[in-house]
């Protein structure tokens, strides 16, 4: 349904042609500093339009907060955001009356629901995405005061068949997760990759399929730092099935992997196991790699989390496909108007959304853990 | 949590050392023929000491239905289900009182509950797959009540290098998924490779790391025929998110990719998209490829879902391990008695049975979304 | 927390001195006409200043509808709705923010949230209610396409001192319950009191309240008529459970009574057991009598649902009262502007569209059961 | 459903004639020294044949701890606990297979699922609530833990006719809720009334309708003390609203009102209002009067949480009752067996159970918003 979290709950709403998408958060910590302006550059990197590589959709995207604030502050009660839906160019889907889009959406809403909305797939639209980001924005606030090091980075690792090197038993790997920042990712443009000439490979990459009126997908990787031990709640909300949740839960997504993913199966335990040493700073066990991905048994262990999701290529787009109509005749669909060839780097802060309503949630359960824990030792 | 679903829900209890382990599962529907005998084959393929390739542990693990069964017909009543905790031997785990298992849960299991059980992790143990099994079995056969052609079927699709083509643009791939069969799964032994050949190599590379002590992981791949179009509740509970949270709440899994997964990210959309043809005898769509893996927009269309698994090598070796103590002392860990090297065969019906929860609970949801519909219409 | 419901489930927002009130609704069957011409009656009914004995703040309390819908179409995706917050004099709340007002919430909100929002008790507000009476007008529309002869109608029986008879025992009153209408119900003004005599009692006893610049209560009582047999989901979410819930989270609501309630309890069984007799027409067991208020064993019998709830006199009144600062400090508080004296007739639609909302949750879930019902006989 | 509560909860199974009964206990905090002995004395308080005033089934209800606890300490993992049924005797119940009980649940479980259990209703029956009472004393432990000074003290205040005065403006009401105490409630015997006469004159009245083969009803009033402030979720999960979803949900419970109740509507805000003042002792505003029962705005304020649950007349009576059968022919019923003329006393336990479930619950997710509140401040 619309709803995810359980103590911090965000609710989304609306699809492409309606007054307006957004969301209600539930449970946001009261006191909090909380303005329109913490909001908005999430929104902002999420939007289409900012440079040649996506949509030329010019959407603004404004956030209105509402309810749930005063004075900037955050009442403790729930807090709505809107985002109005401006720039809808209905006519560009008037074939989609006839064809539903190949491995869109369309067939499924129209399966599931028995109607058709007339941008087809109903909320599987990319601006379902603005209601996670605008909660996420909150929750990674509220992550950033438990303490200012936590921070959640999300980057483009792959496009079509351009790959950054993401072993988890390579060191330089590792050493990118460890000081990757968001300044960082954003500083080579769109594209979001923090490799200068790969991301250069990438943008050629794009471009090619733009030019063939192609598509093509990619790889978004994110690194969670400094997150506290004891997150997450087996057996069933497992840190890294919450995690898998979220992610799966985003348009387009195809895989997760969390730590040594796919390719850790290969390795034997010897070589997989992560030991332990005493760090003198942080007091506590450490272990010496990471390819846990930071969770062991469901449990943040305090180490970097870390996973990538893989995104598929973008379904809509103008080459001719030789399709059926919902009425089971054979014809050619070319999608009209202009289509983003790659939606990957625009999944970024998406990815980071998400991780944070993840972490926000599980946080809040384990501090009421560890009250119950602190009162009955 | 310990509970998993909404309509259909299982809430599972139990760890090693504890009297038994089991379940509670609610929702059941009512007037079902259901007995111990539909539950405890897939228990029997769960448990361990079946082959040499396993863990010699004999646990008998035969189910006490205790509840919401009355001549062996469901009351649509709460169905518990235990299993005794029978051969503990907790002296082998003496050393574990010392040590955090590297790469097991002991640590974080300290670090969240702030107590450590005899056992170390708690519930992060392979007897607490047992509920599991148990209400996916009911699962299922509600399942197979809805249409007996529901068919799913997982196998063992990779063990540390040794590999099948799970490619899924390879015709070979997809016509194995649309063919295999439990039997034909089981024919090949405990190491559940379809592929006769492969298995035996699959046998060798475990047997190479039992020779050395160690472990290594694997991919259990899973394929479902026949479901109907329309499962699935979007935005945040997608099927595919449902599935992931399932698949990544299984013990030791690090990984999950559904459809074309990783592999898919490289190709186009004019190759990745599944075109559509009208199919004569289902009277509707169908797609001509199957690269979404049966589902769009997070609602299954019909084709066959398919997804992977990947496990990681298991925690606990036997091999000199350079670790520390739980008080923060260097020292070295070589975990005592037999340990099984390689726990991805023996996660085959795990899958088999978070599928079937997660399956059984979205049609059920989707039966009252279509009721809803047919009303309103 | 602000959501309410599992399968159709409503999530609301807003206090009284934000930007806009409303909700989400998810879970709406598609293919529903609806426009805001079908939530905004019960809105108005709710909305204060109809009459001199409410209070006069005017709001206008139009609903706008963001999304789930498209050519007066439901779509099965959610529908925002948001209700602008015009009138809002937050100046008279000045002395609010010494005194926390005796019996209001502005002294657990601040415990709660160690936050004060201006309004004092946040989002304990009558403003909260709209988003709920919004969502309860699109329950209630699904329910009367299941079936036009479904029927929730709510009054006030009593005001103070003066009540209706509503001794479950007394055929007069089964006799109204079979007949009440809301069209009745409203055709005696806003204080919605069926009963033109005793109406006219009741708005004597607000006005001598209201003279005395004091407060009173009264209680609502609602019945259901040919609600469906099998509602309800033993055995913690009975659907008297669930009644009780969604009444006591009503503003200033202190109890809740479902047939025979206390009077019934000094009945012997003898006296109370619903006997049953064969209903030709209707095909199945009905009573001969409905002490039970159409529910047993959590599940409705399909008899007239019907139950009270009581609202205590409003907490604001313009009278002194000798109470404390939030400081600690002793002193007098009066409040300042116009106050309802008697909130219970504006409860009426409120109750009406908690009761919708139980209901069409738990009709959706049944038919979930219904038909795992028949797949397995 | 069967499961009740959002951090700290239970999952309840059994009905009268299955092996047995129980429950699983989720999120109990780890570390609390628990074993049987803490839960034997409610279940058996709880339990039938302790007096002549009750069903002379001598049921032993003996809790077998099954896990999450090891040498006596809770791991924090779920807690599962069965309770062997015993005394089945199900030869008594052969007319129900003809006959659905008058006002029991046996039409309607019939109507629901389709089927009927050899005890008629399924889980409406006394033993369903066994698993509650085991649960809640885990609760009630911990809440004890949090403060020893936390008491939950339940009573029968009502059998038929015969009542004490609980009219909440009665000042000797207020201070037996101030002072009442289980052991005081369990020193006058079986019938759990704390004031000795009454006590007598209500073991008349079920002696009375014991003779006539018939049974009555009554009322429970209970009381919380010293709880914090802080506790509820508004809007939906209101304190009060939760307690009222738990208390209807228990067998045969017709009303529930808190603090003044359906009393309180008819007194005017001037005197109905709890008016300030400040404690030097606790350091925090107090009421000078508790007509809101200990909460305010849906959020405990400190004070006495007060409040009382009718209980209908036993429907299961030796007396011929002129009803038809489920094939709706008309005939005559008289319930073999000897049966509980009056449950309410028995009640006492469950409703205390529920409370504390209901209590732990709500301060484990109120101590997840303090840390929240601590952070952002």
């Amino acid at each position: 349904m619309s709803s995810f979290g359980t103590i911090f709950r965000v609710t989304t709403y609306g699809e492409s042609h309606c007054q307006s998408v957004g969301c209600i958060v539930d449970g946001v910590p009261p006191g909090m500093t909380l303005s329109e302006k913490d909001i908005q550059p999430q929104l902002s990197r999420r939007r289409p339009g900012q440079s040649k590589l996506s949509t030329p959709r010019n959407e603004k995207d404004k956030v209105h907060i509402q309810s749930g604030i005063e004075n900037e502050k955050t009442l403790g009660t729930p807090i709505a955001m809107l985002i109005k839906n401006e720039d809808q160019r209905p006519n560009d889907y008037s074939e989609m009356k006839l064809y539903p889009r190949p491995s869109h959406a369309d067939f499924t809403y129209s399966e599931k629901y028995g109607i058709r909305s007339s941008s087809g797939g109903g909320r599987a639209s990319a601006r379902e995405t603005i209601g996670r980001v605008a909660a996420g924005a909150i929750a990674e606030k509220f992550l950033k005061q438990v303490d200012p090091k936590i921070e959640i980075v999300a980057f483009t690792s792959q496009i079509g068949e351009v790959k950054m090197n993401r072993d988890p038993f390579n060191p330089d790997f590792q050493n990118l997760l460890n000081t990757i920042t968001r300044d960082k990712v954003d500083s080579i443009g769109f594209i979001r990759c923090p490799d200068l000439n790969i991301a250069g490979d990438m943008v050629k990459e794009i471009e090619k399929y733009r030019g063939q009126q192609d598509s093509i997908g990619g790889v978004v990787t994110c690194v969670v730092r400094n997150i506290p031990t004891g997150l997450g709640e087996p057996c069933f909300d497992k840190l890294e099935a919450l995690l898998a949740h979220a992610m799966l839960s985003i348009p387009a997504s195809k895989g997760f992997e969390i730590g040594s993913g796919f390719v850790g199966v290969s390795v034997p335990g010897s070589k997989h196991n992560d030991l332990f040493y005493y760090d003198e700073e942080k007091k506590r066990l450490r272990t010496k790699t990471n390819n846990s991905g930071g969770i062991q048994g469901g449990i943040s262990n305090g180490e970097n989390i870390y996973f990538s999701v893989a995104f598929k290529s973008t379904a809509t787009i103008s080459q001719e496909q030789h399709t059926a109509t919902y009425d089971g005749k054979n014809g050619i669909l070319a999608a009209k108007g202009r289509h983003d060839p790659a939606v990957t780097p625009r999944a970024v802060p998406i990815v980071e959304a998400m991780t944070a309503l993840v972490l926000a949630d599980a946080l809040l359960i384990q501090k009421s853990r560890e009250y119950g824990r602190s009162v009955v030792h």
